[in-house]
């Protein structure tokens, strides 16, 4: 019944036929799992397969690595996750025909993965050769409550009277898949790494196996029992394929059914005796709960998840269900026993043998810190009980403080390609990242002597990784690592990992500091344990002031590394195989700007305040084109950042991609497993793209921009034991704090303090509330001084120069304007006398200028200033030029704006929005609610980029959503209608 | 006798006593090999054996890599030169006791490879339990005029009646050494990779075997006929270890003696039938051509091959014999079939798996121009045959052209660890120099096809691999390469490689623009055939002119890298481990400046006229002390460059590291191999380094530099069919053109023009010819301009300056005072600030020199230098002030001196040599007979540096040769006296 009514609902994935083309994809995506314990959804009688599998988190064996030319510090082992003994199976006889998917006559099919009951449900109905027609109805779960439990339930119906033969397998010879071509996929485990040991017959319907393995050392007992309705128990048999096999058999009359129920336990570790006794204990609590009793638990252990982990979209039915497929998968990825991770697949499939990487930190724990805190602590300490593992393995590489591995189960590391791997220290920096969210968040006094010592330790890393360089000015510089991008390796100061060190000394620096002052005894007790001195703490600090970050200033971009920009960029035409690294060597990937994952742009998105809005998008602009789309940890970033800068439609169609990868296949191998990074960076699109939340600051803060497709968006957040519910669409936000004791925080620029029970609302409707002006052909006419200035240095320097050109040169800054007139002579300048001829303008223009009055003032500007201010309506002047307070002045005018924009503080000039960005910043006033006025196109097009209602003065302009032919049409009247026109 | 004779000369390495830790490396060193086969120089018997081993250069099996993390375009398969059927052992009975060199009582051993004789000699003295002394001599030789040709003697002589048992074996299952933690040795070869196909028994004393590889699908023959004297042959068998025995025996009288020998023939290649007749035939004849016909003939042809490949040492016999001990290897070394190169480990060991590399074009091939064309010409042909299999692999890698593979053995890239093997692009540049350099002196029209072809798709290489880089003004960069140095890997413009390349490129063009002119149908043919248009020649022109080469200016170094000097400095006190790569992870490697090989020392040795000889010097002292010498390849470039820059204690101290590499097993693994790049290290280190010789101008050039303890040097060069002979000592060289039709070279500045038989000497003492001045305090006191304009300038800007600072700006240029002023202030200014400074003194200078009359010239300058005029001794001004000429003119003595330096060409200013080397170039003349005068530190120290007398005035100065108060004690007569006192 539960299952009918919520299928009608969005907490459902549903499959109504089989196509075998999906065959093992949707093995994984059918997936049950707990983060222990994980079942692929193969079907439960064979001849329908592809890859059956059951992983136990964390249970993996090693094999030994080979190395073609192998160096000192390779690692020695591969890490495997063991696919363990598949208990799924019940063959399926009517008289004596048995019931094979792939070959018998369905007369329909339906597969449910249920979201809210936690069950994968399967209903089919089976025409025998005799006519006889068997409706089927199996169920399978794992149990989120009891973590080694995993139960089947397999209900037989007859229309006509039929001999039912059921036989329940447990089959122990299990093997892992075998790599191919591809390295993402299959291991080099030897065939069946897992050792069968003994099989324990109980009774008839009972039996426990024993299996172990060579080199991890590890032990695992699989049990089972059943327990059946309207079946009589024939017998149990072991055969020589080390398969248990118990058989059932009922004689139905038509109308009639049976059912079996069959419990699986899984107990691994290294303590042999205990374990079987676990393990049958288990069992018998399972049978003796009963099958009905164990789906109420799970039934209420996932209320109590979705009650703060559902995200609510009232707009579009697919992508509710969508959205809540991804984040079901990421419960049952996650391991929750502070001994496991979640693998890069979760428990769906095998693909990177069942490794945990960065994935965790940054990916997927975000959404357990801001709806189940008590998940994301376990993430954590899974990373506090590995810190002797990351230690050891600093020491090993010359390093000082730990080192966590690039990729592993047990703590050490399994990557066997350092270029890859191991040089991507900023891991350690991305675990740090997570820590300091964590208490800063979640305020857990108890995790505070494992966050530290991390922290510690981690800083120290950097120190040794790093140093300061004469070279660069005596900036701390990381030389030799490679960045998220594995399309580069091995760079220096990638800028990724340098931000993000910088980021973990200054945590790490701040915790400190808070403990000393809050804690003194605690802290001192640490400074003894730890053995850190206030120089060591200080060398930290000063560190993480003096990161070096790459700059190209004529770009104004962050450069990737110190290299990157001097590479060619790949052609992306002539050269379309992806993903890359199947089609080229990486000594040809390196040697061109191409991105897996673009790292400057994920940067910016971890540290949203550390650069301006403007340099965002540049950086944005320029790497988003770089980058292939070959990881699916990639389009969340890159979309989410779109949304930032304003592109929605990228904004969208990222969003779409990246929640369809698994569902619809995107990256053809979700066979292997699903992308649990991917389904976190759904979360993330929802809450930091689509509600624009950051929570780098003291406080958090939301800039939503819904889209009207998405319709209403709510989700819930919980901070220090609050519970702040956020429902947004395209034109509002509500915030309600449902639970807690009160919790601040910023809605746009407006600081908003909650008490419990309260709820506040905001409009998102653009309205105008600021103008925005240029100086020069706006204000007043200076645009004929500075023509006057130009011509007499050409005039001096023999360069032609005429009133035409002079029109290229509206709203460019006074060096830009001066490369453009030298560009035409084909002549090179040196650095310094270009200085002294742009200098030369200058004192010219400034010579001129002194002429102005307030008579200079354009017609109608001194009266729509006027108007504003009476209104209320905030003023600002953004120019490019360095003059513009002189000017104003000798207009009689400064005091008629609230802000001046800083010509100084600005990288790049129009149309980079830069300058406009700045002055909405200034005023306080999201960007939607202002409106600016230039007479350049330069300016129109920096205006538009920055996101605001653009006003053009002149003819020939392209883009302003309103255009006057000159300033005596600008009368306030007419600026709020033209406004709200579109609104 | 003919041994006995060799041996007190310096034609044999001799051992007289087994001493068990030398055991692996004497069976390297006493190897027999003729470039085809080679054995190494375990006993003949059982019992003191380390590694014995028996290769065919070229004859090897494939085993399929494995990886750990496996990515597109990782070489498949490893390659490892087979370890191939052992001949070499007899055992020796007498009255039934087995002699064991390791536990019977030897009253004599020795043992002697001869390298006249082409022979390994053994004679040793027996005493067996029952009293009775057998004298035993074995010899050992493998034939170079029957390539596929092994030999062994083995002669008892009983001083008692005994009876002598022989059994000669031939061992049928053998395997490689398997690889343990150094990757530089051992394979992953499974065991008995060479498989027993079939034996084949000819008559009781003549046999042959035949063996396949599975993978390389090769075959071998292996053939053994005996021969004896006072011996019956006993019978044949073939034992389960797959052992062919042939036993015999002999009843010794008392004083008598019995002779066994064996022949040993192998053919290996993939014609089963032909190679079995082919193998008996060549038995056959050896037999009947004997023993003492074959030494003959041996003998023959190593006297043709010393007359030139000699190089005489009378000054040292140890030297002597070292010398020739490499040389020799050399010869043993080599492939001579075209078919076949040299391993770095030639035919003595497994080290390397037997593989190819660089080293045989850049180290191995020169002494083989120079000595034996046309084996220099094999080697090259090797390289033309594996062309096509270059192309495939860059097609593979996406590249354009031809890409040598790393490391081979059959064409095929054999390198599994990319970033020290496939990155090391400029391999094929090195194999471009060699092509080079073989047509250029060698003149050989055959070779021409292939060579052009060779050159024609290296360049397409380098185009396809670099980019003109607008970043770096246009430059021709290439990103993403690992030079010779392999502890800095995936570098962007390495300067060796963009050095190379850009010779590579240069070298194309003009072999097609020779054609073009000289050959135009054949060029036509060529354009036809490779499809090279004129603007493709045209754009490697280009890249070859505008290659970038990174510098750093502050320091006047050319940069290893665009990265290099940004890292830290390797602490080699604190990490004194060697080498680095067994105990530090590449990453920690990769991360600082140190090196294996000195990249731009080498490219500076390689192509000696590209930059200025104080560049070469400034590079050579900030490498130098980074190299850690754990590449056997980098000492004699090191040496030979300290040669260079008159470092002669290190010079001489890297010369007997690198002629002991192997014969005091320097670096502890001769056992594994020779080093046979480091052997042709010694060739290098006579001709290039003492003799001085470079070959990349239109003709050779000589600066001898031969220290007094090598005594007399004398070597021959063959060069387009002449034959110099050269012979040198510290105070003299001697060049004779032996045969030929003539020749031009340069000695120091001085062509020379042989005609066949003619004799030229030259001494090479010093002798007094030039006098050169340093400016202000030597030839006027403009010093005290200086002072008062810095003065000036000083208080202008209130910064602190007085005459006693004034003593530190002595000889230091404009820009640096300026600094040194400047950092006593502690404040930072910007350099246009500094520019202006550093002008507005020199217009306070400039105003005051023109005070300047010929009344100024300081005390007994007019007198010296007509003095020096009237005598026909030289004289140059070297003035680190660009006013000089102005000086000079108002001092009227402009037309006194024969050169002036151009302070304007100068990269770095005294202390540096930089100008005083420049002075002697123009006035081409050598530093020793240049005088150089000076009055401030730093001048003496440039002085001192550029290898001149230096004359010093004023007090406080130290290093002078000879020390003046002032100007007035500098009379020519003094001079002259004080010059020659040390001479």
């Amino acid at each position: 019944m539960r299952s009918e009514s919520c299928e009608s609902s969005q907490w459902c994935l549903t499959e109504t036929a089989l196509d075998p083309r999906k065959k093992g994809g949707n093995e994984s995506l059918f997936s049950v799992a707990n983060g222990h314990l994980g079942i692929r959804g193969a079907l439960d009688e064979d001849g329908y397969i592809h890859t059956p599998g059951t992983y136990i988190n964390g249970f993996y064996e090693l094999y030994p690595y080979q190395y073609g030319e192998a160096a000192y510090g390779f690692p020695e082992y591969g890490q495997a996750m063991l696919n363990v003994p598949d208990g799924r199976e019940i063959i399926l006889k009517a008289d004596g025909e048995q019931f094979n998917p792939a070959e018998s006559v369905l007369l329909s099919h339906k597969r449910v993965l249920n979201f809210k009951e936690g069950t994968l449900r399967r209903i089919f109905t089976w025409r025998t050769a005799d006519g006889i027609t068997l409706t089927v109805e199996s169920l399978r779960m794992v149990s989120f409550v009891r973590p080694h439990l995993a139960a089947v339930q397999y209900r037989v119906h007859a229309d006509k009277p039929v001999k039912v033969e059921l036989i329940s397998t447990l089959k122990g010879a299990v093997s892992n898949k075998v790599q191919g071509k591809d390295p993402r996929t299959g291991t080099k485990l030897p065939k069946h790494a897992l050792v069968m040991q003994e099989v324990t017959t109980c009774d008839a319907s009972s039996a426990l196996m024993h299996h172990c393995t060579k080199l991890s050392q590890k032990d695992l007992y699989t049990g089972i029992m059943h327990d059946q309705e309207g079946l009589n128990l024939l017998g149990c048999s072991y055969t020589q394929e080390k398969e248990l096999r118990t058989s059932f058999e009922a004689q139905l009359e038509g109308g009639s059914a049976c059912v079996l129920r069959k419990y699986l336990s899984y107990w691994d570790g290294t303590a042999g005796d205990e374990l079987f006794h676990k393990c049958m204990e288990e069992l018998y609590q399972a049978k003796q709960t009963g099958m009905d009793a164990l789906l109420l638990e799970q039934y209420g252990y996932l209320e109590e998840f979705w009650k703060y982990g559902d995200i609510r979209i009232e707009g579009d039915e697919d992508i509710q269900r969508s959205v809540r497929f991804n984040l079901f998968h990421l419960l049952q990825a996650v391991g929750k026993d502070g001994l496991t991770s979640a693998g890069t697949k979760g428990l769906t499939g095998e693909g990177y043998e069942g490794h945990y990487f960065w994935d965790t930190e940054i990916y997927i724990f975000p959404y357990f810190l801001y709806t189940a805190p008590r998940i994301a602590r376990q993430l954590l300490r899974w990373r506090v009980n590995m810190l002797p593992k990351a230690k050891r393995w600093a020491q090993i590489l010359s390093l000082k403080g730990a080192l966590y591995p690039w990729r592993t189960i047990n703590g050490e590391e399994a990557s066997a390609y350092f270029p890859a791997g191991t040089a991507q220290y900023h891991i350690n920096a991305d675990i740090a990242y997570a820590v300091e969210k964590y208490l800063r968040l979640q305020d857990d006094q108890e995790f505070l002597p494992g966050a530290a010592e991390m922290l510690v330790e981690t800083c120290r890393l950097w120190m040794s990784l790093g140093h300061w360089n004469a070279r660069k000015e005596g900036a701390f510089c990381i030389p030799t690592v490679t960045g998220p991008d594995e399309y580069t390796a091995l760079a220096d100061n990638n800028a990724y990992t340098n931000l993000m060190a910088s980021h973990n000394l200054a945590c790490c620096v701040q915790l400190l500091a808070y403990l000393r002052k809050q804690h003194p005894e605690y802290y001192k007790n640490l400074q003894d344990t730890l053995g850190c001195t206030e120089t060591e703490i200080s060398s930290w600090e000063q560190a993480s002031r003096q990161i070096y970050v790459p700059c190209h200033h004529g770009f104004g971009l962050i450069c990737q590394d110190d290299a990157f920009l001097d590479k060619p960029v790949w052609d992306f035409i002539g050269r379309p195989n992806r993903p890359l690294l199947l089609h080229y060597h990486p000594l040809e990937i390196y040697r061109y700007q191409v991105l897996k994952q673009p790292d400057v742009v994920l940067a910016h998105y971890l540290l949203p305040h550390r650069y301006s809005q403007a340099q965002k998008r540049r950086d944005y602009l320029y790497y988003d084109p770089l980058t292939t789309g070959d990881s699916s940890l990639s389009h969340c970033v890159q979309g989410i950042m779109a949304l930032e800068i304003g592109d929605t439609s990228k904004g969208w169609n990222d969003f779409i991609h990246t929640l369809n990868i698994d569902l619809k296949d995107l990256h053809h191998n979700v066979k292997d497993g699903v992308h649990t990074a991917a389904m976190g960076g759904v979360w993330h699109y929802l809450v930091h793209g689509f509600a624009g939340m950051r929570d780098d600051g003291d406080l958090l803060s939301f800039r939503p921009r819904v889209p009207q497709a998405l319709g209403q968006l709510t989700f819930h957040l919980c901070i220090r034991g609050n519970a702040l519910k956020v429902s947004l669409n395209a034109r509002g936000a509500c915030y309600t704090l449902e639970t807690g004791d009160g919790l601040a925080f910023f809605h746009e620029h407006t600081q908003v303090m909650l008490r419990p029970g309260e709820v506040r609302e905001f409009s998102l409707v653009p309205k105008l509330e600021a103008v925005i002006f240029d100086l020069d052909g706006v204000i007043t006419d200076s645009a004929e001084y500075h023509y006057q200035a130009w011509k007499r240095l050409c005039d001096e320097l023999d360069i032609p120069f005429d009133r035409e050109f002079n029109h290229n040169l509206r709203g460019v800054g006074r060096m830009e304007s001066l490369e453009l007139i030298i560009s035409r002579t084909g002549k090179e300048f040196p650095l310094s006398s270009k200085e002294q001829y742009a200098e030369k303008k200058n004192r010219y223009y400034q010579e001129m200028i002194q002429q102005i009055t307030p008579e200079d003032l354009l017609p109608g500007i001194r009266e729509l200033l006027d108007a504003l201010k009476s209104r209320g309506i905030k003023t600002a002047l953004a120019s490019a030029s360095r003059n513009s307070t002189a000017i104003i002045e000798l207009l009689r005018i400064s005091d008629q704006f609230d802000v001046i924009t800083d010509p100084s503080a600005r990288v790049k000039g129009k149309p980079d929005p830069e300058q406009f960005l700045q002055a909405a910043e200034l005023l306080c006033l999201p960007p939607r609610n202002c409106a600016g006025v230039e007479d350049a196109q330069a300016g129109i097009d920096a205006i538009l980029a920055a996101g605001m209602f653009v006003v053009g003065i002149g003819d020939y302009l392209t883009g302003a959503h309103w255009l006057c032919s000159d300033t005596a049409q600008l009368s306030w009247e007419e600026l709020e209608r033209q406004f709200y026109r579109g609104v």
